[in-house]
C-alpha cells in the first residue's frame, strides 16, 4: 500500500509521529540495554465497558491495518526526531528502517466485546511493537466510542434510516472516522462528503435555514430548490410556520415531494400533525425526516411517531456521553532474552490500586446456551477447550508484517449486526445495565 | 500557501470535502435560481456555554485560517462529485475556480467569550460562504471545548506544569488538535510528537509499566533508562511496590534524578510518601509526575499535595464532560440582490422552540468597570457607542480571501492568560454556575 491508498482529502505519507514522546525513548532505552529484541506480545482490552453499557463494538480495525502499513519513517520525520533530540543516533538509524514485521490478531471489525476482551493482540520484537501503542489505541478507542453509541442508535431506530450529521461537532478528521464507525454500527448513510469519498458510504443532504433565509420567501426558496434538485429533493419546514410550510412545500412539488424535514419543536407532537397534513394533500409517501439534538433515548421515544428517519449529529459523534473508551495496550508477555526462539514468559503489572491486569497471551470465545444465544465471553491462557475451538474471537489481521485479512465496510456492518443479534435481548435495552455477558477466565 | 505548508504528517491537499452535501446542493438552487451571487454575512455564535462553564476560550482560528486557505477543487475532488451526482454540471465548473474572495473577522484565538458571542463573521456571495459552514464548526467547535478543559485546568494547577497526554483516547488527528487547543488554554507541553511536529509545541515524555516489564527486574529497567537518557529522566514507579521503586530509583541514578511519575494509588497520600521518601533520600530536587485520570478537580484538590507537575489525558481529549460546542453558524443579513451594492438585510429563523437567532451583522465589546475588570460582553447591530470603541472584540483575520492575521499559537496562549486574568474572580472557581459575564444587546 502507497500513501496514495489512503485517499483524499487526507494523505497520511506516515503516521510514525501519531505517538506519545515516551515511546521512543524506551525504544531507545531498550536498543541500548540489548533488550529491544525481546519477542513480546501486547493485548489490547479494556477493564469495563462505558457505565450502563451492555456491550461495546469493535471499530477501527480497518484503520489500524492502514496505520500500520503506513507507520514509517521518511527524512523529514528523523530530521525533526533528530533536531529536537528526541532519541539517539542508533535509534534513529534503527527507526530509519523501521516496517513492522510481527503479527496481529484480533477481533474482527463490528463484533462486539466485553470487559476483558483481548481485543487486539500485538507480536513482534519489543521495541517494534511498543511504537504502535499510540495510534492503535487512538483509533480503536475513538472508533469504538462512536460505532458503540450508532448500534444503540440503530437498535432504537427499529430500522427506519439513519443518516449521520454529525461533522460540524468534532475534528473535521474525526467527523470522517465517526462516519465510518457509525455505518459499522448500523447507520444508512452520512452528511459528511469526505467520509463518502473516503470510504464509499452513501451520502445525503438536505438543506438548511440558511436557503430558506437567503430568498424574499419561503415559497421562492422551495420553488428555487425544487427546480434545481427536483420534486424528490427533502424541504425544510421550520424555518417560519410549520403548517404554511408544508403546504406551499406540497403546491410547488406536488404530492410526489421526496420529504420533508423538521428540526425544531416537540418532534413528536409536530410529526404527527406534518403527517396527517402531507396525507390530506395527498402526499402519502413523502417521507419525514427528523433532526435536532437526537440521541439513541429521543429515537425510542418517537418509535410511535410517523417518522421515515433520524439525522443524528452531537450526540452521535461524541459517543453519546462517553466520547472515548478506556482500552489500554498492555504488555502481557515476553522473552527472557533476545535470542530467536526464547520462550515467552507471562508479564503483569503488580501495584496498588485497581489497574490489575492479567499476563500471558490470550484466546477468547463466545460460548453459545442450548439456543445459540451467547452466554459467556470466555478468555483463557490455555489451551482452548475442544467445544469452544470453533467459537473463537480472534483472528489473523497480520502476518510477518503483511495485512491478511482486508474487508468491506458492509462486511463489518453486516457483522455487527449478526453479533448483537446473538446477544441476550437484554443487550439492546437502552436503561442502565450490566454488561450483558459475563466474562470468564479459564 | 501550498499544501506543504500544512505540514506533515497530515497533508490536507483540500479541505473542500470536510462539508456536509446540503451545502452543495444549496449552491446549485442558489446558482440556478439566480440568488447564489447575493452578499451574504454568516456569523459563528453559540446560545449556550456547557452547562455549569463561566466562560469558553475560543480556539481554532489558526486552523480555520488553513482550512478556508485550502478549500478549493481539484480534480479528484470533481470527480467525486461529478460520479456520484451530487451536483450538476453547471455547479461543478463554478467549484472548480472556487476561492473563497470574502471577508472574516473574528474573536481572536484565545480571547475568551459568552453566549451570543459573534465569535467570527464571514462576509462574501451566499454561495462562497455556506460552503464554509461545516470545516469552520468542526474546528472550532472541537478546538474551543479543549482549550476550555485546558483553560480550566490551567487554573487549578496554579502555576505547577501541564501535560498534555490524551492522544490514545482521541482521534489521532484530534489528538494533535487538541494538543494545539490544550497549548492555547494554558499547557506547557505534549506527549504527542505529531504536534511537536506540526506546530512546534514543546515535547515530553516518561516511562511506560512495560518497559518495566520488559526487564528482568525493575532494578534492571531503571539501570537500562538512566544509561540511556541520563539522570534527569522520568522514571515510573509504581509498577510494583512504589517505596521500592524510589529507593532504588535513586541508587541507580543518584540524588540528581529528574523525576518519578506516579500513575495509580491514592496520588495525594502517595504523593507525600514519596516526596518524604526523595527528600530522605537526599533527592530533594527531583520532581514528582502525577497521571491518572485527571481532570481539573482532581488537580484542585492534589493542590496541597507536592506535586510538581500533572499529565492530563481522557479529559482534556474529550473536554472534561463536555467534548464539543454548541457553535452554529447562521444567516444573519444578506441583499435582496446580486447586483454589487445592494444593501444587507438582517434575517432570523422565527420558528416554534427556543433556537432563536438575532438578525444582523453584530460588533462586540467587552464593557470594563472601574478597576478595569470585565462586567459585560455588549452585542450590537447598530453603531459602536464611543466608549466602547477601543473594547470591540472582532479583529480582521481575512480580507477579500487573503489571510491577514496569521498569528503564533504563543501568542494565542498569552492573549488567553491575560484575558482570563481580566474576568471576575469567580470565573475560574469550579463549581458550576452561570456565564461570569451577562451579555447585553443594544
Amino acid at each position: 500500500m502507497n500513501t496514495a491508498d489512503l485517499g483524499l482529502p487526507v494523505d497520511v505519507p506516515s503516521t510514525a509521529l501519531f505517538t506519545d514522546q515516551y515511546e521512543f525513548t524506551m525504544v531507545q532505552a531498550a536498543l541500548r540495554a540489548g533488550t529491544a529484541g525481546r519477542r513480546s506480545v501486547f493485548e489490547v482490552f479494556t477493564r469495563r465497558l462505558p457505565e450502563g453499557r451492555r456491550y461495546g463494538v469493535v471499530a477501527g480495525t480497518g484503520r489500524v491495518l492502514d496505520a500500520v502499513e503506513n507507520f514509517r519513517f521518511d527524512a523529514d520525520v528523523i530530521g525533526f526526531l533528530r533536531e529536537r533530540g528526541i532519541v539517539d543516533e542508533p535509534t534513529l538509524k534503527w527507526l530509519s528502517s523501521y516496517r513492522f514485521s510481527g503479527d496481529i490478531w484480533g477481533y474482527p471489525e463490528g463484533e462486539v466485546y466485553f470487559p476483558g476482551s483481548p481485543l487486539l493482540r500485538v507480536e513482534g520484537s519489543f521495541a517494534e511493537c511498543v511504537l504502535l501503542e499510540t495510534v492503535i489505541l487512538s483509533i480503536l478507542n475513538h472508533d469504538s466510542a462512536i460505532a458503540a453509541a450508532a448500534s444503540r442508535m440503530s437498535s432504537a431506530a427499529g430500522g427506519r434510516r439513519l443518516i449521520e450529521m454529525g461533522a460540524r461537532r468534532t475534528h473535521e478528521l474525526s467527523a470522517v472516522a465517526s462516519a465510518r464507525a457509525a455505518y459499522v454500527g448500523g447507520f444508512d448513510s452520512t452528511s459528511d462528503l469526505a467520509a463518502g469519498f473516503r470510504y464509499g458510504i452513501p451520502t445525503v443532504g438536505t438543506s438548511a435555514h440558511a436557503f430558506t433565509l437567503l430568498h424574499d420567501s419561503e415559497r421562492d426558496a422551495f420553488r428555487a430548490q425544487v427546480d434545481s434538485l427536483g420534486r424528490g429533493t427533502t424541504l425544510l419546514v421550520d424555518t417560519y410556520d410549520v403548517a404554511e410550510a408544508v403546504r406551499t412545500a406540497v403546491e410547488i412539488a406536488g404530492p410526489g415531494l421526496g420529504a420533508v424535514r423538521i428540526d425544531s419543536g416537540d418532534l413528536l407532537l409536530v410529526a404527527h400533525r406534518v403527517r396527517q397534513q402531507l396525507d390530506e394533500l395527498g402526499a402519502r409517501d413523502t417521507r419525514i425526516v427528523v433532526t435536532s439534538d437526537l440521541d439513541e433515548y429521543a429515537i425510542a421515544s418517537l418509535a410511535a411517531a410517523p417518522v421515515d428517519a433520524y439525522g443524528v449529529g452531537t450526540q452521535l459523534v461524541t459517543g453519546s456521553g462517553h466520547p472515548t473508551c478506556s482500552m489500554v495496550y498492555k504488555l502481557v508477555a515476553r522473552a527472557r532474552s533476545a535470542e530467536p526462539g526464547a520462550p515467552l514468559e507471562p508479564v503483569a503489572k503488580k501495584s496498588l490500586g485497581a489497574k490489575y491486569s492479567l499476563g500471558g497471551r490470550k484466546w477468547a470465545a463466545r460460548r453459545l446456551d442450548a439456543e445459540s444465544v451467547a452466554e459467556a465471553e470466555v478468555v483463557g491462557t490455555g489451551p482452548v477447550p475442544t467445544e469452544l475451538a470453533a467459537r473463537q474471537l480472534l483472528v489473523e489481521l497480520v502476518r510477518d508484517g503483511k495485512v491478511v485479512a482486508r474487508e468491506s465496510l458492509d462486511t463489518a456492518r453486516e457483522r455487527h449486526i449478526a453479533a448483537r443479534a446473538a446477544l441476550p435481548m437484554s443487550a439492546v435495552q437502552l436503561s442502565r445495565g450490566e454488561p450483558v455477558l459475563p466474562t470468564e477466565y479459564v
